[in-house]
């Protein structure tokens, strides 16, 4: 299913070269406000072409809004928002489609579907549908900034330098993509959303940031580094009745429940599938292995872009959680 | 929710000093022939007190079957089993109540259930709940082996030692407990389980996975390492019309989707929290930060017990998803 | 929410008096052929202006498809749909809008959410809505077709008379909406549907149902008169090995199961709640109980335009129950 | 699946004739004080056995509490209660296998689980499950209690007569079983309640209702007289702001949502399949028809049994709804 939530629920839908991709909003409270400006500065930060090492391609990312606002605000009827797909170049792919691309979906879309797939430029697979997550997370967070919550995710490693900007030399220098590091912080949750087992915190968070394509990995807190420490140094020591400790290598959940402390966590974003180098991949119609490369629009690195879209699924995941803790009013 | 599942569905209770703890399996298909038997090898794997490393508390651990079973095989009703706690020492927790434990879910049950929970050994957040989804990853995988799909975990480094009984033996030096890592492979997948987005099956997986106590991390295929490559080194070039590719970077998912090749991701498992260390907390009644040592059994490597509830979980997914693509039938 | 199904699932959005009202179909199989010719005998039915008694508001209703379709089949990926609202007069609700028509949702979402709620039309209380659902049951009737089930409704008595002219004749007189009955039957279904408890096909079916607008009862089979018979009378003696009974006054379905006899229920439409009549409200501004009438266009006996829609709902259901049972393939 | 609610979730198991049936309750408010003595009463009025026209088999029916109970109190952790079947006599029933009863799930349940279910008294199809319901319900009336809302639920109506004596009398007089009317009504309840379309109170409901065995029908309001009514009789004028109406057709819902005046309705349950008379059935084993009688011990009108479970279903439905408008807390 492409919905996900509990209380605030995100329904997505849309292909890459369709008409729109766009999402619906079910269980956003009721008088919340909400206008196009606020859209802005997320759906600009997720688009390629302004940063170096991101796809030139553009869309104007408007949010058209079709149901659930009224003079002004959200009524408590789901919220539909479309973002219209302007600059599509289908041709591109077409002559593509012998030959599914490795990394892509191409080869396990067409197998599952029959065949019957949108290919062009990814179809729903694409991370076209990213504005969409985008959309919701704005939303969330505005929800969120009422309550006090802020998640602010950021590039911390590309191609294995800590200097981002060097990382991004070294895929230019080889003509290929590149992965990266992304780490979200979230500040002002409140002790005990989440719960043991199942909704956890990790498992809920995990979920939804394995919904971004090109992630391979997720690690909270201290990560796959604990599993190299001793309990001693793990352990974050509790120093005050407010659950404050003194290191965090939890990263703010204990138990699967939020500890009051900051939530941290790193998660891993391969390099672009789509690089500009040759590639192998079987070959449909011949019925060979066939020798080829991609053109086309691509980023460099889509870790570039990835924050805000983790952002946004973080804000998504807590906003619903705030609200089954009963920590977000039903109207605002 | 305690609650996990689409169509195979798995609910699970009880409290580690409780009477027993249990576990209900909804959507199994009628007609798959069960035992006790059938559960003995995994709950054995699961129990502590026999290898080196893994705390004396032992329970016989047999399955008690409540419902759903009827003439030895499944009936298509809920199966409920529960099992019985035997061997428990509250008295050893009673006396560390005022001092929440730094690493358990103490502080935060705490403050999310208003003193409500059960904090004798941990209560609903124990371990010992882990033998219920044993239980229910028993019956998926024996679903899953009528259809050929076999899932198998094993630890592959403690104390980030690559050599399990050198970082076993770091932990014994050093009187504290140690973290590892534990891999999981599932072969004879079919192309074509999970879906783009919210339903992947690094989400589905995932979200199974920080259910079980401990786990801090999670990567697919080449995971963390993915980020420091470049795209046609992390790409899988396609070898033929069934999906087989030349390398498995992806670790058996594209898009979402199961391509046909081995599925393979590891967890990162803290240090057990429950170390003989001296450690500092805050204390509830004395309102000071306080000195203490945890008495009682306890796993020196909590991640040497993990392999068989990996297995268990991603067994619980796949036996979903295969129900959904319709490769499990309704009745066996 | 505003979702019903498990593996065939439906999400509505819009409201009355906005752009358009849509539909998002997530779990629909690929490989369905899908066009606008498919939904325009439907979308008829549902429409008003044709037949005596209801209303002249007209809207082309036109399905305009936004993901999920491609090459004129059904991709696998959620469908979207939406219908524009070509034909609103704000106007004549705005003057309402200070005294909430009863029979209307007008107070109770006013109340729910706080005031923010698009009140023209009713919004998104609006039957405009039911297009939707109707198109949703376009889409699972194909599916059903495929497997040789057909869902037929009709209207079986207004105002208390089985001469369904007469019915109508008497609201005409009267000057006044009316209420009716609207039966439904469905043939082909396998045995097999549906589970006892909680998701047996009685409550599914119900559970939709009461989505319509304006629905006040159902009942199966013989239904409320069952109430007043003896045992060996209400029974349906089983004839033969394949489930057929002599009778059929359990409705096709035993044990919240579909014993493959035909499926019968019939429900119960309340009297337009806009009536021509003179009424009495509570003013919202004066604070005194007010005298008035509703101006604009409305039905007589909106029981009349229930027939289609309740086809739909009850098609989703079955849709979604025959995918369970894998009676339906994920490709078609 | 056996499951139902949103937030408060239910879980049942269990077979007739079976060691124990059970029920799991997920998201109950920790804090909730909970001893064996709140559900004697209601297990008490669920019993056969002591008025007229029940079946006389009886059992002690007292909870036995599994999880989710620590001092006294509610944990905020899945609460289990088992209820062991003492006093079951299958002998009554392996004679009758080869011919499944009219009116039961016998041949159902067959087909659809290919002969693997439980077939003793009925299996998990039994009526003894709704001993968990009830169950359940006490849980949920002791949360709604503390809200001041509360559920009733009365016998109106046996064998078509308004006098209830008489109406039992008819049955044994004609030694057969007979249905009835039950009414519920629910008092206390805040406006706002529930939502337009597919979680309409009615809709979840009528949902839970047909998960009581023998309910063939549900009303709301004035409900199917409804249908016979004029729009201006029909209509419940408001009479101040705080939402009364004059009258209550409506039976308190409008738009799907409670309007705060009372909650209403009715269900038609028909006569108990096990009637003394003689019946006729397949015989799947003679491959003919077969004349036979049911022995064993039966209600001769199992509406008698029905309004404390009908009043659980509905409070369990409620509380959930109250939960999700944050008018119960999370910590009691």
């Amino acid at each position: 299913m492409n919905s996900f939530g509990r209380l605030f629920r995100v329904h997505i839908f849309g292909e890459s070269h369709g008409e729109s991709v766009g999402v619906v909003i079910d269980g956003c409270p009721a008088g919340l406000p909400l206008e196009v400006a606020d859209f802005v500065e997320d759906t600009e930060r997720r688009k390629g072409g302004i940063q170096k090492g991101t796809t030139p391609r553009k869309e104007d990312d408007l949010p058209i809004f079709k149901s659930g606002i009224f003079n002004g605000k959200t009524t408590g009827a789901p919220i539909t928002i479309l973002f219209e797909n302007n600059n599509t170049r289908s041709g591109d792919y077409e002559k593509q489609r012998a030959v599914p691309r490795p990394g892509h979906a191409d080869f396990t879309a067409h197998e599952k579907y029959g065949g019957n797939e949108d290919f062009r430029g990814g179809g729903h697979f694409s991370g076209r549908l990213t504005v969409c997550l985008v959309a919701a997370g704005v939303i969330a967070k505005k929800l969120l900034k009422g309550a006090g919550v802020i998640a602010k995710a950021k590039v911390t490693e590309i191609a294995g330098e800590k200097d981002t900007e060097k990382g991004l030399q070294k895929a230019i220098d080889q003509k290929d993509s590149v992965g990266g590091i992304v780490e979200c912080e979230v500040n002002g949750l409140p002790i005990g959303l989440g719960e043991h087992f199942f909704d956890s915190v990790e498992s809920l968070i995990s979920h939804a940031v394995f919904a971004i394509p090109a992630v391979r990995g997720i690690e909270f807190g201290t990560g796959f580094a604990a599993a190299k420490m001793y309990g001693v140094d793990h352990n974050d020591a509790l120093e005050n009745a407010e659950g404050k400790t003194s290191t965090n290598h939890a990263g703010g959940i204990v138990g699967g429940i939020t500890n009051g402390n900051q939530l941290v966590f790193r998660i891993a974003v391969k390099p672009t599938s789509s690089t500009p180098k040759e590639q192998q991949s079987w070959n449909w119609e011949t019925k060979e292995v066939e020798t080829f490369s991609i053109k086309g629009r691509h980023d460099l690195c889509i870790a570039l872009r990835v924050p805000v879209v983790l952002e946004a699924v973080t804000a998504i995941i807590m906003a619903d959680l705030m609200l089954l803790e009963q920590r977000i009013s039903r109207i605002i």
